[in-house]
């Protein structure tokens, strides 16, 4: 089962804003409906807050572990996606996240969700 | 013959505004002209409406097996890409719809036709 | 010598605004100072008026014609790209326009050329 | 269904052994078991026997019908391909061929079937 | 478990000799030593032995279902194709084989193993 | 017409053996039934015989003159193949001579054709 | 020594505003610390004037004979890029134009540079 | 250890705003963690300070010792980034600076670190 | 200093031969000359003796850690080359083993240096 | 003028026979007719004597200052391409040498050019 308490988070190094991407290939779930795995690119990128204001990054072991437990869980595309930004947006509570979910085609069609939390950042636009 | 009766909603996860994207590379339909196939890829965007407001999804294999079922009709390119966004569109009263049909060439010309319904939401801007 | 009466259009299918591109990949012309075969892409894009206001969209076999009718004309690749402008713009009298051409290489220099017509619809930003 | 009477063949230009090779992209025929519709690319390469000896090569046209005329018939990757090699050799009668089949995924599983007929040409080998 | 009874066979549609390959994109299983997943690529090639004399060709959804089944497993990269290899071709018994198994990165090294089974056929010499 | 007074060769540099390869990306022919243009790229690889022997070597701007001169030629795309092959190998003499024409998608279905003369050169054999 | 002598201009074909884009791949100057030669594509993009106002273009074999001109010239990047920008800005007085040169590796690190003068065309913007 | 002593600088060559990037693809240094090497690309855009300004660029064998003093740091990816920034930031005090580092994959997961100084100015919008 | 004992193998799981090739992306070591970093990717390909004859496998954990105890080495691309390859044979002793490495450019110049150690075995020949 | 006395050898590290290739992307000459640079990559490769029967090895730096020296030098494709393999085999008395060099189109044709000495080694086939 997705599990939150895998998650670590370390101290955001500086007070200027800056923007992390981490981009997991290898995530896989279940469909719920037939039980068939689902495989997918996982792209998670966020700007913390200032380490002056409690501003927090993600573990990379952490995030891979925590990624890890979906492995069993039977989820749709949509609810995987949502619940990944819910679950580090909660517990990073960043100035902005984005999760895009990049799924393999089934039936011969491709899917790609994405979801954000906040607004995204200057450092990022027009880049 | 087209038949939106194919087409299965589900309930959207949450109320949280995200946006998804189903590629489906395998469309063909019949040119009205001369009778021959047309192949192309067939992209289907949106965000839906929040949970709250009554939001919901199209369900992938009624996409596929809507999307399966212009195969024997004689239709023009520009026409395939309003029907499909005005199909869905009803379906689903989305937020914001884009269909991108992207056609193999014929006699040296590709063909790309992008039709749209409603706004542009923010988390797809500058990505 | 190009010859806009090879140019037929047909009635939008809509009144919702959409935009259509057509990329002829096999598109020649001669130089006008060598007499050298030139060799390049044409792209049009544009976005048809509502059929309500009398929008047409350029047929594709005509529009196949048109472009074979340079093939013995000299004439440099900004000129072609001026004049594929202007004969489609007056023949469809569209909301927006682009034309792209993109020349192989001549003694090391690739060129493209880029002309338009009206305002890039709302439809076909930040896609 | 499958027709062969739509092959046309045109003499060989040459006594010289040489190769052709045509990959029709655009090619669907229906799974036998589930009824839903397959896609593939279908690759034809062969040797002609020498024009004095009654070489012969199919046109281009009349094979684009023939691959054509597989849209509705349900049937497997491999009997499609073997089929397309048998019918293809029995209508040229040529030194050599190859029908190579490559099927877009399904269920996460590419497919690509490999049938031939006679040697590989002298011309053809190292290259 | 890896589960040989989920393998079902066809009959080979001819006597003719022919190659068919299936690449599966989405295989996972787990690493014996840290029971973090690995994840790979499974290509099956074989050549089936002659109608006649028995040939079979394996069932792509029991494939499918055959290497779903090291999901839970713990097993080295050369281990799972040598036993990929041994059960099909015991399941087979097919005139070639060969399996190759391609892994994505660990620790900055990716990894592809082949194995195989009986003489490469003539039809795929040289190609 | 196809031109080979165009044709002017230089002598080969060397008595040693070695492969020169020409590939010509702008070459348009007409067809013959239809009189629409083909697009396509020709590759001309030989091994010319050593200088002591008369070897010789085509000079590039004459060579694309020659090529330049099937542009109002209708003529199958196997006859072309053909034609620079003998026209050539008859101008060079060469010790080794291939000619491959790669044409553009005509209906879905794109060509390449081969036509050789003499034995393959040790030079260019498993590199 | 870089040579605007051998800029040569004609009339802009139009008072329409567009854009040009010339991309020279071949580009070679010396690094004035260590006489080594340098390498890089030059791109040169403008917004010619109308022509009605005196607009011009440059000519593609002068521009080549130009930036042939800093082949034997000892030059930094930053200095080479500045230069083209401002000879041909002088040259043509266009209403935009925008140098970007492109060197391959020098010790591990490739650089870009990029130069311009005026706005950003309506007509270039978000395409 | 990171040393701020190897960067040169030289005097911008203009008055006029311009933006360089320097992609610097062989870095490597230390996972505090772990001790284990990391690898990543390094790329350096900024638009140094109009010369009448006292604007410098850093010189490019300089930016690469500086670069290579890491290859023996233990620093997390998000500090190395935060760091060359604050460091070049401050030897050249640019009007814009941008830095991102891109690191190839550890347990399955890429990362990508963007960090920037100023405001991004008008020469490097939208192209 | 490259350390051999860093190296552990594993009994090879079949008496079948098979190959593995094991990609490690990330090696660096130092010129001997001017004492900066070299990169570089090293491919390892070996076919081990039967498991009945003591054929080994090394371990991919232990191959990473000899890998990166080249790190502060002064050594030439030709001499890394053959060292790995006689190290690993070595510790191995395997039917075939074949090292390739290929160097990112020094002064516009990559480099590849192939060392193998006994014959190519048939399952590797021409696939 | 292109200058032998620039290159410079090391001794073989070994007995054992091993393929090295040197690929210089950043190789300009002029071409005798017309003036104009010609560019191009060069690519050497060869297997040197073992070291006990006095097998060397071209030095790199030295083998970037040879091929510079060409950079005045009117000279066609082909006799670049012997001239390096003469010059190198006498420098190098290798037991095989191929020279190819890979030229930038010119009025619409690349080329290619191969040139060897002695025969392909058993290291080198079929990999």
């Amino acid at each position: 089962m997705p599990d939150t308490t895998l998650l670590e988070m370390f101290e955001s190094p500086t007070d200027t804003p800056f923007v992390i991407e981490h981009v997991a290939e290898e995530f896989t779930s279940l469909c719920p409906m037939t039980g068939h795995p689902d495989f997918g690119t996982v792209t998670v990128r966020f700007c913390p807050k200032p380490r002056s204001e409690g501003g927090t990054c993600v573990e990379l072991k952490s995030l891979k572990l925590y990624l890890q437990s979906f492995r069993s869980e039977g989820i749709f595309y949509e609810a995987v996606t949502n619940q990944i930004r819910d679950d580090l947006a909660k517990a990073m509570d960043p100035v902005w996240m984005q999760i895009v979910t990049n799924w393999l085609g089934r039936g011969g069609i491709r899917s790609i969700v994405r979801a954000s939390h906040g607004d995204v950042p200057r450092e990022y636009v027009g880049v």
